[in-house]
């Protein structure tokens, strides 16, 4: 048996997430069907997960399961993604790699390497920290080159406010306030390594490190620091919030695409 | 009579380019037609002149002719655009502006700014120079989040020879190597204020500025250095290139797609 590390990255925009939905089964059937359109609204769209996986039969002719370090959600984009699955027989990575590549590149995604690692290595499970991007554009004028690709807010952010408040995420906190409804993970306490805030004229960048998150506490993290930018919030609310707890108090969550998945750390 | 003076930012993969094909007049009459679906391959495309002229026409119900300062080409996008037009009645910039936007966001094209000008002012012939960003990611995957937005160029680039050979075209010489068979210009003597390359990680990134450009100019002066770079040209070439002239000893045209239109400066 033979493990193989690969480093994905995908636009989101063409898929429901990373992780594989029943549906998807689907996919193994349709192995003969080059080019699928997809469409915003008409199509169903395929899983990150699931697209490879298919790839991986079309070449092998085995079902393997694609574990991935991050499960991002439908619409997150990835520089770089991190998974593993398992083959019975040993395939060259460099012909595996374009193989896959054959099959999902039409699908949004691409393998950008992929290596023999030892068959302890988890994907999900050696992961030390995990990164991501999160996109805002401030600007008035509506945005064509950055459609599906940053968060558009129009009202003039307070960026000063915004640093302010986003230092208290560092370190070790509750973060019950800042997960989803469906969020499942046993525990709420996360340490936030870095929770970096930058601007370049209209842009403005988050960048946030962590071992693990809660299910959209980046979302919601930047959600809530736009909503203080937006006077829509007060400063003071974030150590409330680590406190107090109530997602009802924190801001909304970020739209998807504006959040990109940078790199896993092992 | 009022001279309004544009900034406009496009997704150069929706458009037939910046100036108004024949064709283009049908749009006049598909005012109502509130969303337009695009495919790259089934649905022909419109000018970026002719999505705003309609625009302009369903506001104010004047015919306009939208002056641009640089004619990009097909697949050619821009950061930002400058263009100008007159309108006998007066309107409110910031009305028009969003009443402009309104129609033209679902094309791919959005006006940044608006302001009223002198009427001596022209977008194209008040230009003092014009800059543009070409984009070359340099790696084996294939593209997913820059698919129609950079080049790809699998192997390996020479970065210190392409460095090298970008030098001869500062100043000024004859680009008629550089320009395509269609270009119309008088003189093909053209001055080069400067060409810089710069790379980030697989990402290199040509600045090029001039008062003005050939058409084709910056593709072909990048297609001929990426040439250099991949060590199908010698070093050496641009030298002979702009005193010999023979445009079949350059370099390919570079893809439209990973061309930017940065700035006009006036």
């Amino acid at each position: 048996m033979c493990r193989y590390k690969i480093s994905v990255e995908y636009d989101g925009s063409f898929f429901c997430g990373w992780q594989q939905q029943r549906q998807d089964q689907v996919l193994l059937s349709v192995v003969s069907q080059r080019k699928l359109r997809y469409s915003q609204s008409t199509i169903r769209k395929y899983s990150v997960q699931g697209v490879i996986e298919m790839a991986v039969f079309n070449i092998t002719g085995e079902h393997v399961i694609v574990e991935g370090a991050g499960r991002t959600d439908s619409g997150v984009h990835a520089f770089n993604q991190t998974a593993h699955f398992d083959l019975l027989k040993f395939v060259d990575p460099h012909r595996l790699q374009s193989g896959i590549n054959f099959y999902t590149r039409m699908h949004g995604c691409s393998i950008l390497s992929i290596s023999i690692v030892e068959s302890d290595f988890h994907a999900r499970f050696s992961a030390k920290s995990r990164e991501y991007i999160y996109r805002v554009i401030n600007r008035n004028a509506p945005l064509m080159l950055d459609q599906t690709r940053a968060w558009h807010v129009i009202q003039q952010l307070e960026l000063n406010n915004m640093m302010i408040a986003a230092q208290h995420f560092l370190g070790t906190h509750d973060f019950k306030a800042f997960r989803a409804a469906e969020c499942q993970s046993k525990t709420t306490i996360k340490t936030v390594d870095y929770f970096n805030i930058s601007k370049q004229n209209e842009l403005i960048e988050f960048h946030v490190k962590s071992r693990s998150f809660l299910h959209n506490q980046v979302r919601i993290m930047v959600g809530t620091i736009v909503w203080i930018g937006l006077k829509k919030l007060p400063v003071s609310i974030i150590e409330h919030l680590l406190i107090d707890g109530t997602r009802s108090n924190a801001g909304p969550t970020a739209p998807a695409y504006g959040l990109y998945l940078l790199r896993i750390n092992y």
